[in-house]
């Protein structure tokens, strides 16, 4: 080796001495503003902010003066907030097993009324420490994931983008991150709850995530519709204890406090190998899990109706994103990326503005700010691939068809309008030399402004 | 003062004079009709309206003979129409407290078999006076309100104009303001039954108004589902009484039967000013409401999420109306107003047609017979804006979602379609120097013939 | 008569003497595959199929060997499937009255463990022979019909030809035909859950057969789901025994096991005479059964709503057909029948390709491979048009508003591009000479490719 060429060998080094603290740097500066997440420097949250992620933002009230413990908060609050004083009286706190001590309000929310806080997971964890390291051990399965939730969300550049009302809503449910009662209502805390589905549906309902709407209709959501009502759910999540599956019964087998383990399609958001050795581990959890009822067959046919359903919507996936590239690469997207104004946190689609196509490209943050066609193609993936999905894990056969066929007709649509856009644009290189100006899209203007003042 | 200018002074007077008495003269004839309302020359309710607002269109079956009181009325109907005989039977009518007499069929209906007559508001009043005066009392604050449900619908241009069958459905659940039963189902006529929400959501769900899918999604909504077959129904609306509430337990508090003094947004109609005097007492209201569980701070933070969702969708809306607008002042809308039949019993419409942009334009009338741009526009309005005020009332975070994602698709299709319009127009301009002939649009033909003959 | 035209009436019949015989043997060949239905030689079932028609495609486990009776099979299914263990326990079939013997596992399945088989209905009807009877009755009554749901669904062109995971969705409902459990679960076979509406609602919901939703919206279905879980549900479905009426109540009275009998619209699939002298007969029978509660006057004139707003619907359909009939007339339908791939197992539509223009045209099968405005007027058919049927026939007034709107807006969408595809169609000829091509629509592709390998 020359002498020279070992030289050059301290260029890469040297960048890589200087780029990476000044990455970390940067994550952390850009970490460390008013606001949370990656963009909390541009992000201040909203007031509600402070229930949702009580650890960071909540701040007291301070109309109330002194130190209270036990039952005086009892006494005062049974006039003031009589609902959560009765759901507490309901609870195990106010009357735990084997005579030990109640739990009372001061013991997680403090004594000194001005410095109060609401409790965060590790609170309830100091107790519950089982259910806690569960809860946490979620982390390592990545995105999607409970305990993932709010930080990732934080760091996304739509919930720095979108109007505050919009992402606030949204962070309602990511809030299941740092605070126990997303599932646990307070101030009843109860397991029984839990059990019940109604616990989870909550968040997980409506078009992008259809549990709720697939489970109702499945033939086991009918029958828990019909006689759930008489079940003991005081009985532990164990086999054979529940005539028909809940989302915890399948998802929180035991009781187990991370759900992430038996997750093979995560969430439909893209395409992954449902036959890895892996997923062959899973499958059979999934399969051991059906046994109360149904034949091993079965079971695994229902896996494998589903790997198909993913397949047939790949497919289709695939297929638009195809059309969608072709125009990208004759530069065809109107408004192409840069044409649009970049999104306002994000530096890299400032300098380097790329159309939103595919996972990999960031569909995930399409929701607005996007070409006609690119939202066809992110609402074929974000509603109608997603919901399909569900429909397919859940035994909900009109979800699957209700998916497909809105997947058939985006396609369509797709097709069309790169037809239309094909040959337009073709006329108009032939009559002028040049494509028209596509004009400006619905997100600059007063909303626009409205937004990015209010964000 | 010059003599001549004094002298024509009278003229305003005179036209005055004159105008005021012709004006109530017209308006008191358009009422006095055979049908329902100021269209009543030009509409005649169906048959079945004779069960949606009995005191005036219900006629007695004559096909039984007879003078019958008490006992045998009950006596007879065990056979005939056994299902209202045990509901009246689980009733207090039957079994009243204190020793009271029984309430019985003849006591309500009458006993004259041949002129029996189905219970108006005010013959339940005669007995349940507070209640029936409180419910009339919202006729003072104004629409939408349930006393002025049915005589609003029917002064509506649209209800006069729309093919029979369509405008029945919506008064079947209008007719809230002419019987009492929409709420207190015949003849059990439950208190209890009343304060669950399955007795609201019977007329408040569907798009424009999804009290119910978005109640049942909210975190109170999914308790109810999981508990509430548990609860106590025979407690009063009460302060800590119930663990969640219902439509009832926060829209009529203490079982008050007005339901309108609390509502500062009205059904997402129109923009408000959130912060009047007026308002303001309002919210501290909604705040005492949900102190049963909830910190002040907490409940004016999600009021003040309301009036930011609300402000972001106004924002929305009226970015669309100006798109329109600015059509309609270039004369580009196809068909235009004029172009399109007139409002059949719409005097003014006929003389001066207006495109229907925005609230005082009359978009609450555009459900058809507008334009394609306009029908999206309308969409926009009554289906994601509303929506979304809904799930921003109620609390659950998808239908806010769903509405502005609606919103946000609908103004994306506005301003596409608005540059096509404006292109062409401007290219037929050039190259005729006339734009072309839109051709008559849907509600020209076959079915809108049917439609005039069947109404 | 001449001689001569004596030997030419030979022509005729000796054809018929051919072709008949020829048919039969046809569509007896086409069934006789490996697969099922008219297409078998064309399509294999997927493996779970093996559960919707046990009796043709069951292969009993082999992981056991042995003969087993009675509580043998009990005490090892016990560990192995306690779910259903449990549910046989609660069941008749375990401490049936009277004295009688259990039923025990081998009864229904056999003993044999590597010959066990799924019980077919007519293993049911072994011992309840009324409701098998009655069910099998339900063919009399044509299609649609529980009876025939599977092997008219296997003889359409269709189901032959769409992904397997999307087909098999539909057959899991339309297995109703080939086993009880569809409405009774296994293994607890409970009238009692049949009596109660998500017996039905399973398969009974979604866009284009939405009873769930129609049902639940309904005031009869807020009763039911505010109070139903504290009525006596082993009652039988007699008149007065339930204070609404269920699924079953109206369409099952009595337990009647043939749901066709009062059938008038025949779920909204075509345009029929509610007046005929058979459907006067059905008309009267609705009457009684909602003379529970309702005087005759209200029930008759429901119906006649119904059939106005039928006749609403179909004067819309017929708008939408005759617009299409228009284009199909002049070629103007982009791409036309000829220009895209025939049905893959469809001789007559690779021969004479048509559009799928009205019922008897095979707007049935139009759920995909059709032109744009083919499908605006299938969706126009198969989901606003029957949505509203069904928001008519159960009393949910927001279901048929938005059908109707669905109708409205597809109407004013295919006459919109209607008028486009005129205006471009003579554009094109004018300046061309001829129409230019149309291109392929998405169904040519890697996904139709992966489509037709898969299938």
């Amino acid at each position: 080796m020359s002498k020279k060429r070992v030289r050059y060998v301290w260029i890469p080094i040297i960048i890589s001495l200087l780029a990476v603290p000044i990455g970390f740097y940067y994550v952390n500066w850009s970490k460390g503003g008013e606001g949370a997440g990656l963009y909390s420097h541009a992000w201040i949250p909203d007031k509600v902010f402070a229930y949702w992620n009580p650890e960071k933002f909540y701040d007291p009230v301070d109309s109330v003066v002194g130190v209270f413990e036990g039952e005086q908060c009892v006494t005062c609050h049974e006039a003031v907030t009589p609902g959560i004083v009765n759901d507490w009286r309901a609870s195990g706190h106010s009357k735990p097993a084997n005579n030990k001590q109640p739990v009372y309000c001061s013991d997680c929310h403090g004594s000194d009324h001005k410095k109060l806080h609401l409790p965060s997971p590790e609170v309830c964890g100091s107790c519950h420490n089982t259910q806690h390291t569960q809860f946490k051990d979620e982390r390592r399965y990545g995105f999607p994931s409970h305990a993932l939730a709010m930080e990732r969300a934080l760091d996304a550049k739509h919930f720095a983008d979108k109007p505050k009302a919009e992402v606030t809503a949204c962070l309602q449910c990511h809030s299941v991150a740092t605070k126990c009662d997303s599932c646990h209502t307070r101030h009843r805390f109860s397991a029984a709850e839990a059990r019940r589905p109604e616990a989870c549906l909550t968040c997980h309902s409506g078009p992008p995530h259809p549990d709720d709407e697939t489970y109702f209709a499945s033939a086991h959501g009918k029958r828990y519709l019909a006689e759930g009502n008489t079940w003991d759910w005081s009985k532990p999540l164990r086999k054979g204890n529940y005539p028909v599956p809940t989302c915890a019964y399948c998802h929180m087998d035991n009781g187990k406090h991370q759900v992430a383990d038996k997750s093979i399609w995560k969430f439909g958001i893209k395409e992954v190998n449902p036959l890895t050795s892996g997923n062959k581990v899973k499958r059979d959890k999934w399969v051991a899990m059906c046994s109360d009822c149904h034949e091993a067959d079965w079971s695994r046919q229902r896996l494998t109706e589903m790997d198909a359903e993913r397949k047939g919507a790949w497919k289709k996936l695939y297929a638009a994103e195809d059309i969608l590239r072709d125009l990208r690469r004759k530069d065809r997207l109107y408004p192409a990326a840069g044409e649009r104004p970049p999104y306002p946190n994000d530096l890299v689609d400032s300098i380097w503005p790329r159309e939103r196509i595919g996972f990999f490209d960031g569909q995930a943050s399409a929701f607005y700010n996007v070409s006609s066609i690119e939202r066809d193609y992110f609402e074929m993936w974000y509603f109608h691939n997603l919901g399909a999905y569900k429909g397919a894990a859940h035994g909900d056969i009109e979800t699957i068809k209700k998916g497909h066929d809105g997947m058939d007709k985006s396609l369509a649509t797709i097709l069309k309008k790169a037809g239309a856009i094909n040959k337009l644009t073709e006329k108009e290189l032939e009559l002028n030399g040049r494509r028209s100006d596509p004009g400006k899209l619905w997100f600059s203007g007063e909303y626009t402004e409205f937004n990015q003042e209010n964000n």
